[in-house]
């Protein structure tokens, strides 16, 4: 059973390593603020000094931290996993970077002959805590084989999409949607809200057919209550929205929607509601329209 | 049991009405074109030579027609229903118009002791087809109640949403999430086209969670297989737009996502694709990107 090292233990990651713990792999792990090893520490992990350290112990060395420069520094930075890993060994970095950045780190590891996967997942907070998360790994197949059972013990849809850099491109793919979706939702809400509709029927009437997304089901629903608490937040959203417009343009890719998605998330992020939920969208929506999603009861 | 009357037997009005008679309604038809009213008059309806005459000899009078000025013409013309119907009997329009043009023609029909219901549906023609169609149903609520076991024979899911015009407002709020949804589906399969990565692997990997939506699962797996042709029509559904921003320009609401849905829409008729299927619009995207879809290969 391979030696399993756990690098950022956020709140994805105390999920994950959690469930990996459970399915009985030993597991060593890493976290800057030191304190939130503690539950896996007593839980029966074992801590280390550094992610070197981590890697020194480990036959696969997992991180999931926040945006490309804190995977390098984990990775290739002076006490980094890098320094500790021996050949043979595997890297995979689950958390949402720059395919870009995936492949320079792919590379250096190369050199030393460890391999890495990018398996960025989706799912969320209660994904990572339940073990239902999807993951879309890619890099090499073999290696991929080779972490299955422990990608088992945290996801449940696991899908190798390809070369090197290819998890994080579907992962973007999935955030293209993610956003277009929200925006859709609060956009129709806010229609429905001017032309004085009851919103509870509305939702009802539109949730179960071609209009029916995840977004509407999820984020709608929460928006007819006033809720704005996150789910994913768009902070983190917008790190996502960065990544795809600068994928995109490396690509000479035109994306009207997503470009648009962006600049008005931009906007909710100027308003002060980084903290926020996704579904916080409507308030620039709102903003728009110089009217409230749910006190507004004009008709036409 | 009420007599039921159906004027407009097309695609979605000839499998509707066929389930009426099924569900054991005397009912009398008339269709512009007069051999469309056949199929239905060899299973048991009578024909009628004008919409007045279908209303002079029904209690509930449905028509499902193209645009406002069909319904315009259908009810209130020359031989319109209006001249036909008697004080208390039921017009039930199920077509997708303009909620003000539904006001004008509920407020005819009044002056003559005429009830009237908005009662538009989604579903496509399978729904009609199959009595699984969604209706919204705005009016009147004791007519929408006179009138439920009529609808229960065409459809699934009914709702009343309001007073008179609110189920064309709640159709319009549908069609505003099916166009920015097809657009998020184009736009994300396209990235990951010009990514490289395959295909049917990224839509395995985000179909099933916080990016799914009716329009990925149904028409992102068409485009998947080339397939363009309609269930629902770019020109129907330019109507279905046409209708949104008026409606939206009435209520002074800006629409950013749909806005750019629209323009997007008549670029894609503009290159005399109207007759296809909403997932056409692929062909705007592909042609802004200067690559197709299926054949394109580049990594960045």
């Amino acid at each position: 059973m391979k030696r399993v090292g756990f690098i950022g233990l956020g709140i994805m990651g105390s999920g994950m390593s959690m469930n990996i713990l459970r399915a009985g792999f030993p597991i060593t792990v890493w976290n800057r603020t030191p304190s939130k090893m503690r539950p896996l520490i007593e839980a029966g992990a074992s801590g280390a000094s550094s992610p070197k350290e981590v890697a020194e112990r480990s036959d696969v060395i997992i991180d999931i931290v926040t945006d490309s420069p804190d995977v390098e520094e984990v990775i290739l930075g002076p006490n980094g996993v890098i320094h500790g890993a021996r050949p043979g060994s595997i890297v995979v970095d689950m958390s949402t970077i720059s395919p870009i950045v995936t492949r320079r780190i792919a590379s250096e590891l190369e050199k030393r002959g460890v391999r890495m996967l990018d398996a960025p997942v989706s799912g969320g907070d209660i994904g990572a805590r339940e073990g239902t998360l999807s993951i879309m790994v890619g890099g090499d197949e073999d290696a991929f084989q080779e972490c299955l059972p422990i990608f088992k013990a945290m996801g449940k849809t696991i899908i190798y999409v390809g070369d090197h850099g290819m998890g994080q491109m579907v992962k973007l793919c999935n955030q293209i949607l993610v956003g277009i979706n929200m925006l859709g939702v609060a956009e129709a809400l806010m229609f429905a809200s001017k032309a004085g509709v009851d919103l509870e029927r509305a939702f009802t009437a539109i949730s179960g057919g071609a209009a029916s997304s995840w977004q509407l089901i999820n984020n709608g629903a929460k928006l007819l209550k006033g809720d704005l608490e996150p789910g994913f937040k768009v902070s983190h959203y917008l790190k996502d929205l960065r990544l795809i417009m600068e994928a995109s343009a490396e690509m000479k890719l035109p994306m009207l929607g997503t470009g648009l998605v962006y600049q008005l998330f931009r906007a909710l992020d100027a308003e002060g509601l980084g903290e926020k939920g996704t579904q916080a969208i409507i308030r620039v929506i709102e903003k728009l329209a110089g009217c409230s999603l749910l006190n507004e009861k004009t008709k036409i």
